[in-house]
């Protein structure tokens, strides 16, 4: 069921590209991963993995309340991090001429259900 | 000059606090940080200077590109992080219920000119 729902994102963002469920120990729960060429968005995911554990604690320690997105804007794409639970996020990826706000208001609408999913 | 474009960067930004010119060592060139009460904006952009740091690295690594920008959205506080050259990085950060696409919008604006004047 947490592919149908990563699919959902992936398919009615303009320009996606991919979705992972994801522990912050970095281990995917399910994704949703079409091939794309020469970048391999598991390994994305895994390494970003770390980095929203990092801004997640640096959130905590310095009294910011806590993370709830980040959004990354490389050459090539825009990854989404949304968190779910103290456990779980989801990461949507884009091109870079696909639509970020689009991507960013799936992965809001979808999290309920991911949530719910997860319990 | 910096904290004319700064302050420019803040005034103009609905729900602005403060914005930093720094490097990705952590060492502010220059800074606009009203007093925000018990949050320490020039240790937020401290830390977030080493996330952005990983963040680059991983990009590189990934093949996904150079980093060009990162949103983060915590409980308090949006932080808009724009990547200037190879060592220096602009942040701007908004209250939550600040405008997050004009903050996009004045920092990528006055990009150019903070470029202009490290020069």
């Amino acid at each position: 069921m947490f592919k149908e729902i990563l699919k959902k994102m992936v398919v009615d963002a303009p320009g996606g590209v991919g979705a992972v469920l994801m522990g912050y120990d970095g281990i995917a729960i399910d994704q949703y991963l079409p091939d794309m060429g020469d970048i391999d968005l598991q390994l994305v995911a895994i390494e970003y993995s770390n980095i929203v554990k990092e801004i997640r604690r640096t959130a905590e320690i310095l009294g910011t309340g806590s993370l709830q997105e980040v959004t990354i804007k490389t050459e090539r794409l825009y990854v989404i991090v949304h968190a779910l639970t103290d456990e779980y996020f989801v990461a949507l990826t884009l091109e870079r001429d696909g639509n970020l706000g689009k991507g960013r208001y799936l992965i809001m609408r979808e999290s309920p259900a991911l949530c719910q999913a997860l319990i």
